[in-house]
């Protein structure tokens, strides 16, 4: 069984005729994407918003029609993955790097919904590193405040220099052990000078497609 | 009477032999550095961070030797102007455009010392539109949110086109009347997906040396 394929799929049952749909970055929102591709094929007219160059070229490769984020007014719903699924469906997002892009569609999204297989659902958040978006400039002080915050921050790194995002900034990966009071750490990060965003989506996510016990289940929050 | 060059002069009386200075940018401060360049004239001993390109000319004009960012531990003593002090001493910075490194240096100094003439202090923050700056990157959505948090929110243009930052990014210039809980709106603002930092400085300034009555004035922050 591929959980990945299955609750990706799903997905598409709440993307409706005519919407504007954000479109995640990952490997399971890639079988959401390739699921609505053939939809499109058979005649279904939306139109997408993609948050990565990556999944900008999947959409183009596979049919999918594309509008530019500044030439619309709203999003209908937006479907991305996660690194972790906490309580209250708080995430932690950003594994690859298209964190602030995610959260930008997100935020402008009427509904966004969240496909995970079942190793993202965890009781705490923390486990994995949270990415954390930061100016170059003065990068060394914001990894100082970061661990003022008791994290253990380290500059992502490709091929032996800083990895940069599509902004042009800097990813610190800090573990925080257990985040239990997220929407506080997400707040005192983005306000340490420096810091663009955090990977921490608190009170964003609508819906949380996911497997329990080898079934499909739709969480939806409260 | 020149107010900028009495209080911006003053300010010097706060640097020793052997510190770390951030210097700050615009017309106040302006005379800090003339003034520091001659005590350095005179055998002064000590490095600057400058927090833009400008005032990094500067001080190479003046000979004030200067020292990377990440090369240093800490700040001993930042030394900036302001648009507004408010009550708590609290700022609103940015309207030169370099508020995000201004910020960052103010953060990692020991001591952060504002020079501001008598017009620049208000009862109320926020008749200065309270500069943001923000990702390129679907600006437009930020600028919506901005507007929720009750700002009027305008694009900066330089010459037709926006103008962008040392970090690449844009300048909102916001008007939100009165800032009666500038910690609160710097939190919901830092908040929104998309804004890098916004003008308010919450409790960093230490000493405000200004004008009362037309006598120089030091403010310590209690």
């Amino acid at each position: 069984m591929n959980e990945k394929k299955e609750v990706g799929e799903k997905a598409v049952e709440y993307v409706k005729d005519g919407m504007v749909v954000g479109l995640g970055t990952g490997s399971t929102v890639f079988y959401t994407i390739t699921k609505l591709g053939q939809l499109v094929q058979q005649g279904l007219t939306i139109k997408g918003v993609p948050t990565s160059e990556q999944t900008k070229q999947l959409a183009i490769e596979l049919g999918i029609p594309l509008v530019a984020f500044d030439e619309i007014e709203q999003i209908d719903v937006a479907i991305d993955g996660a690194d972790e699924v906490g309580p209250e469906l708080n995430l932690i997002k950003g594994g690859g790097g298209a964190l602030l892009r995610e959260k930008i569609i997100a935020a402008a999204a009427k509904t966004f919904i969240v496909v995970a297989d079942s190793q993202k659902n965890v009781d705490t958040l923390g486990t994995f590193p949270l990415p954390i978006e930061v100016v170059p400039f003065g990068y060394e002080m914001t990894v100082k405040h970061i661990r003022k915050l008791g994290g253990s921050p380290k500059l992502r790194q490709k091929d032996g220099i800083p990895y940069l995002t599509d902004n042009g900034n800097y990813i610190i990966d800090s573990s925080f052990q257990e985040i239990t009071h997220p929407r506080e750490l997400e707040k005192n990060l983005n306000l340490i000078p420096g810091v663009v965003d955090n990977g921490l989506f608190v009170g964003m996510a609508d819906i949380v497609i996911t497997m329990k016990d080898k079934k499909l289940a739709t969480i939806v929050r409260r």
